[in-house]
């Protein structure tokens, strides 16, 4: 449902919930990013009405956690601050082909699969963090899952709403794998812990 | 209380109000663009973790407008569309220092100003168009003013979280001058109207 070619290493979940300062300022910077892109894109593609408002409403949602997930920073006693970014999305991104139509078609997939991995990954901390006595940040872990799936049918729909699902369905296929590869690369590069790490 | 310099010529509203289409598509802008601003605000000064929930209160808050503006724009028949930008904040921002803090200072301010200049319009407009007949519209813009109102205090109250206030209304009252030496300008060159023409 999610689209995605591989599922998640194991080693993973251990290693992000280890370190819940790392794994939650990181998070909180994912969702600012992830407000970014859907507002990048309504100023990209101002000639496009229909996708203005679900952009928006996503953006505002994708904000939204970012305040919960700076509140869970706090209660914790930590503070937001700068932490350098994982080199996931610029390697996913670099996908995206340069000229229009591809451009927005890869865009929005890559936005879907960003969103798909990051359920994923939100379900696997829900069930360690549960498992390991840490119920609460468990709990918050689950009540984001559902929006990252929605998020997820969202871009997708959005690209089906200009292009064919054949096309799609072929470029999704292609970008989830491309995907991946990004991850196992990563994890083979031996990089700081992130959400997308 | 809107600290401006001056206030808007009287010919303004008569031409607003004269275009409701090319009114309401600027002013869809105009949100998209301060909730871009905000979030660029917010990305730019990562390391103050101060500054990002308020900013990402407001940029939610924007970007509701921006939608509430769509609708507007779709209940009379319009679709939402690119129209060119005014040059009101281009030129406003020419007067932001480059050097930090005072970017930050002066950014802050002129979103202030433009916050002020907003919500003084918005009375206008409110005004006008409940005399012209366009009730349900002037309603609109009566239950945008408060925002308005309470995003320029938030502006010049961030500033003076960081600055003191001597040097906030110092500067505060500079740009406004500027500002009001920008519109000035503006409609000696003969714009098109904008929301901030």
């Amino acid at each position: 449902m999610l689209h995605l070619a591989a599922p998640t290493r194991s080693s993973w979940v251990h290693e992000a919930t280890a370190d819940l300062e790392t794994l939650l300022l990181d998070h909180a910077h994912c969702e600012k990013k992830a407000a970014g892109t859907a507002l990048n894109l309504m100023f990209r593609y101002s000639d496009l009405p229909w996708l203005q408002r679900p952009l928006s409403e996503l953006a505002r949602e994708e904000l939204e956690h970012f305040e919960l997930v700076v509140s869970m920073l706090e209660q914790r006693g930590f503070t937001f601050r700068k932490i350098t970014a994982g080199k996931y999305g610029a390697r996913l991104m670099a996908a995206v082909r340069k000229g229009e139509p591809e451009r927005l078609l890869d865009t929005l997939i890559c936005c879907a699969l960003i969103e798909a991995r990051s359920c994923e990954r939100m379900k696997l901390l829900a069930e360690r963090l549960t498992e390991s006595g840490e119920a609460e940040l468990g709990e918050f872990y689950r009540s984001l899952l559902a929006s990252e799936a929605r998020h997820h049918t969202l871009y997708t729909r959005l690209a089906a709403q200009r292009f064919s699902r054949e096309v799609v369905n072929a470029r999704l296929a292609e970008l989830a794998a491309h995907e991946a590869e990004v991850l196992a690369e990563l994890a083979a590069l031996d990089q700081p812990m992130r959400m997308h790490s």
